[in-house]
């Protein structure tokens, strides 16, 4: 094993989040200059310039065209556990989740799990459905599909134990990265007793494809999310791309 | 001024675009190694670093914890343009949309278009309002509000002169950096009709606060989708923020 250093740039890029998190660095101000950050950090322009590219698709600072950046703001980007995890999503605003398990079970793969997980229809998964509320009000339904290997983790799984990913993480599974996709669409009357809406209500629904940092499917899961008072925002900088693509599909598909 | 080469690191990050767009770097491929790319660019491994960075934030390549990253998949991020440009959006995706101007107007500033373009409410702006079409159907009504010095450029704008930003570009205004909020509405009586939906069908409506590179405002927009048939998607890597934030918003505000 090589030992590690905590890197460089993670190192400064973290001093500047916090510094514009605290406001020492307020919207319209100056960026230190690289030299500057390469003197207090002991380092050369590599890692400096690493940091700055993270801030820059955070949205935090403005381009880098040919002059210093200017500070934006505190956009709150989302950590990686947060987009797999509704618990660390909340729990990053201060809100402790509440959740209701409906179904837990080692089930066949229905077709669009198998191909998700990328095993056969019927091969036998781990299927989690909860509802998740906060402040006494139902707000997200959650299904997840796990390969048995990782579901087998969780089959004592309690409503109780908080995270469902923490206690997988823990034991060793590698959530390295996920695609999304979202939709925007109504109730079913089972959606609406759930989520104490009515039928034909609008959800925003959000399907999720995570792997290992090899590429192998560790979870497929579907959150329906209830539309009203749901927000999405972003910030992205010219030079970096974006990486939320909205696209028209066509009725057909 | 100093001559700028084209930067090494943007040089490299097209490269390994290119490679994964044609499928030569397929899903599953590792990433060629750092003291490869080094050699065949002639360079150290700073941009060797900050292009794999940005492959990371646009969810292509998998996490770099100590072990060669692995080819994700050829994911559509957006460039910067397409996040303020329904017209680059479409016609990134091989589509030409048309356009009907109902309004263009000088005129004073509403309370919402003065907070976000920093004016007072009723200094004069330039406001525009259109409806855009792909394939016959009315999918998007985008409201734009320009500062007055901006928007003076395209008092003569035409339906036919392509895309509203191009021209503005061209005049050499500087759109540095967005920050977007999405949420769902439902169609008023005037949107429905616009949209030839019915009032109350589910809508994306997206506000745009566009800044150039020292932060000043340079356009406020807002757009309303078509909820139907609309796909918004994104993938994320460990070690990457995710730029893109869901949070609940109380029903007060």
């Amino acid at each position: 094993m090589v030992r590690r250093e905590p890197q460089q740039h993670l190192k400064i890029a973290n001093y500047l989040r916090e510094e514009i998190r605290t406001g020492r660095l307020a919207a319209g101000d100056f960026l230190p200059s690289e030299a500057e950050l390469c003197e207090q950090f002991h380092t050369s322009r590599g890692p400096v310039r690493q940091a700055m590219a993270a801030l820059r698709s955070e949205g935090k600072i403005s381009s880098s065209r040919g002059r210093r950046s200017v500070i934006l703001g505190d956009f709150n980007a989302e950590s990686f556990e947060a987009t797999y995890s509704v618990y660390a999503r909340y729990q990053e605003s201060g809100i402790t989740p509440d959740q209701h398990i409906l179904w837990l079970a080692r089930r066949p793969a229905t077709a669009a799990a198998a191909e998700s997980l990328r095993l056969k229809e019927g091969d036998p998964i781990v299927f989690v459905h909860r509802v998740r509320s906060f402040a006494g009000e139902n707000r997200v339904i959650q299904e997840h599909y796990f390969p048995l290997n990782i579901g087998r983790h969780i089959l004592d799984y309690e409503e109780s134990d908080g995270s469902l990913h923490a206690v997988l993480t823990a034991r060793g599974v590698d959530f390295d990265n996920i695609s999304r996709i979202l939709e925007f669409g109504l109730a079913s009357q089972e959606d609406g007793e759930l989520l104490g809406i009515n039928e034909g209500d609008p959800l925003c629904v959000t399907r999720q494809m995570i792997h290992d940092h090899n590429g192998n499917p560790v979870e497929y899961s579907i959150f329906k999310f209830r539309a009203d008072h749901l927000q999405l925002s972003m910030s992205t900088v010219r030079g970096a791309m974006s990486p939320l693509r909205i696209s028209l599909i066509s009725p057909e598909n």
